[in-house]
């Protein structure tokens, strides 16, 4: 059985968001049924449901950085009550039984995980996200939103701040470590925030100094322009970690040339092409190049709780629902600081 | 002042070896006199005396692969005495005072470290390599080889054994770990050796299974034929770590699809060209790729033990002084089990 919600939806990449109804399961006995206060734009929304990674199943609703209030729950569920603080992010279920899934790395499942939206769940329709009025999760892909943090800066933290959060922490950033986080948008701003409460020192790397103000307002201890002549030659050697948040290309060497001597470069940012690499420069001075993709559900607790402890998160610009074909633009035009949220009381309006 | 002493030298990249003297300096107060016993032949001597990396300087001898007993000592000498079994590798002198030699990592001096031939000395002199009946060295670069270890087999993990011992000991492999050596040449019957004796499983990668039972004496669990139809399909996910030696181009994606998720991939053979790489293979599954350029001395001291203790060597082929030429050209056509050590006795024949 299923109920109706207010949601917005596209009907095709090129058709406008339009609120209309659309169908939740009703509460299965593992569920949570969550209102939804605030709800996050991310950049993958976009590329979505623009169709520009392929594929995408229409009507589609998308959004992954969700946080709400238990509005009710199913008979077997033991970690929420009716009117806890929660939030839900990029992954709504998993096999729970692979290696991956045991080790708390659902979103590597080795059976898939189910996405939290445009994805197969495992009844065999397509999860619909978060910008809508609620949602049904399974209680295991359910984050506890701490009392510090409000739901429109808390929001985007379940795609935008566990994507920086879990590099930062699998490698062990710490205090007095140069890190740099290149690009200053949606998961750069809230890299800087994180690696600077870890104690690290932080650069920015941009284009230009444009942001340099904006980067210290959000812990950055300075910001370089890498269009700079002779940027990435006057600055070798000086990082032990870089997180990389551009999607566009660049030369990996120029960046790689920026690591100390067995220094790490993550990227969370995927460039459209596929990128040319010399190994010699990872070879020479032992370094590391590596991916990270979201983060599993215990590490988004984590990261939710560390942000509250540092009172730390996102910075945002609140829009209804009728903004959000405005807002992508802004947002593929760069033209936001740093995240959308969109407030779903307006769905009344 | 300098003395003399019997040597390999070319004066030219085309120039056949011949036999001659060259000059090496009268210890100084902390340096250490090698009776060389040993020297290996390894892929990187062909490269630079052929000149196929540019500037090299002429006439030259080649060589980092250096086992011996010591013959006179320096008066401030306090790790060696006359009659000692010392190992000398590819460094044989670096600033000691930056950040990279201070944690032990002589190989990426921030001040250049000197290499053990073709390189600039702190005297202002061209260092002159192991293809010789002694070599002068600052006793900071030298290892002790263990009574276990005799020098022909200990000669070639001066370079083959660091190089490969480091990125495995680096990423901590351990008993169980499903690890693929990739090329079975000098370097990887060293890695295969190494990480079997770490407790992993241990799985060579190679073209064909012509090196199977070769694999299997070294201590391979398997070898497996990346020519065959739909290899990295069948075999995706399998691994833990994957060590490439190989020095000829080869898709990345296809190495980074057999890693299991936080896999990690370590390169520690160049190809001469640059590779093309998605971060997509990176990014989903949070995957590593790394290089690794030989090993600091102290590190190299612990791999001379850790082999001793193993009872692992390299498995080589002796051959004379006026045999190099020719073993140059089967090191190359890749006619070599699996690395030629030349008999510096073969000098005074």
């Amino acid at each position: 059985m299923t109920f109706k919600v207010k949601a917005l939806q596209k009907t095709s990449p090129e058709a406008p968001f339009q609120v209309t109804e659309i169908e939740r399961r009703d509460p299965r006995e593992d569920d949570v049924v969550i209102d939804i206060k605030a709800a996050g734009i991310c950049h993958s929304d976009i590329h979505t449901i623009r169709n520009e990674w392929g594929q995408a199943h229409f009507p589609l609703t998308v959004g992954h950085e969700i946080a709400g209030v238990v509005s009710a729950v199913g008979d077997a569920v033991t970690k929420f009550k009716v009117g806890d603080r929660v939030g839900v992010g990029c992954l709504v279920n998993s096999c729970g039984e692979c290696e991956q899934c045991r080790n708390h790395q659902e979103q590597d499942c080795l059976n898939r995980p189910v996405g939290t939206y445009d994805s197969l769940d495992v009844d065999g329709t397509i999860t619909q996200g978060g910008y809508s009025q609620k949602v049904v999760v399974n209680e295991r892909f359910v984050c506890t939103i701490p009392d510090g943090l409000d739901f429109d800066h808390a929001a985007p933290l379940l795609c935008a701040g566990i994507t920086t959060y879990a590099p930062i922490a699998r490698w062990n950033i710490k205090e007095g470590d140069k890190v740099a986080i290149v690009g200053l948008g949606g998961l750069g701003h809230m890299g800087v925030q994180i690696a600077a409460a870890k104690g690290a020192d932080v650069t920015v790397l941009s284009r230009s100094l444009k942001k340099a103000e904006a980067a210290a307002e959000l812990g950055a201890h300075r910001t370089l322009a890498t269009s700079e002549e002779g940027f990435f030659k006057a600055h070798r050697g000086e990082f032990d970690f870089i997180l990389s948040t551009i999607s566009a290309s660049y030369d990996l060497q120029d960046y790689l040339r920026l690591l100390k001597p067995h220094g790490v470069m993550a990227v969370v940012g995927l460039p459209p092409e596929k990128m040319s690499l010399g190994l010699g420069s990872l070879i020479g001075g032992g370094k590391v190049l590596t991916g990270s993709n979201i983060g599993g559900i215990k590490e988004t607790q984590e990261m939710l709780d560390f942000c509250a402890s540092k009172g730390i998160g996102a910075v945002i610009e609140k829009i209804g629902v009728h903004d959000v074909d405005a807002a992508y633009d802004r947002v593929v035009a760069g033209d936001v600081k740093f995240r959308f949220v969109i407030d779903t009381s307006t769905f009344e309006e």
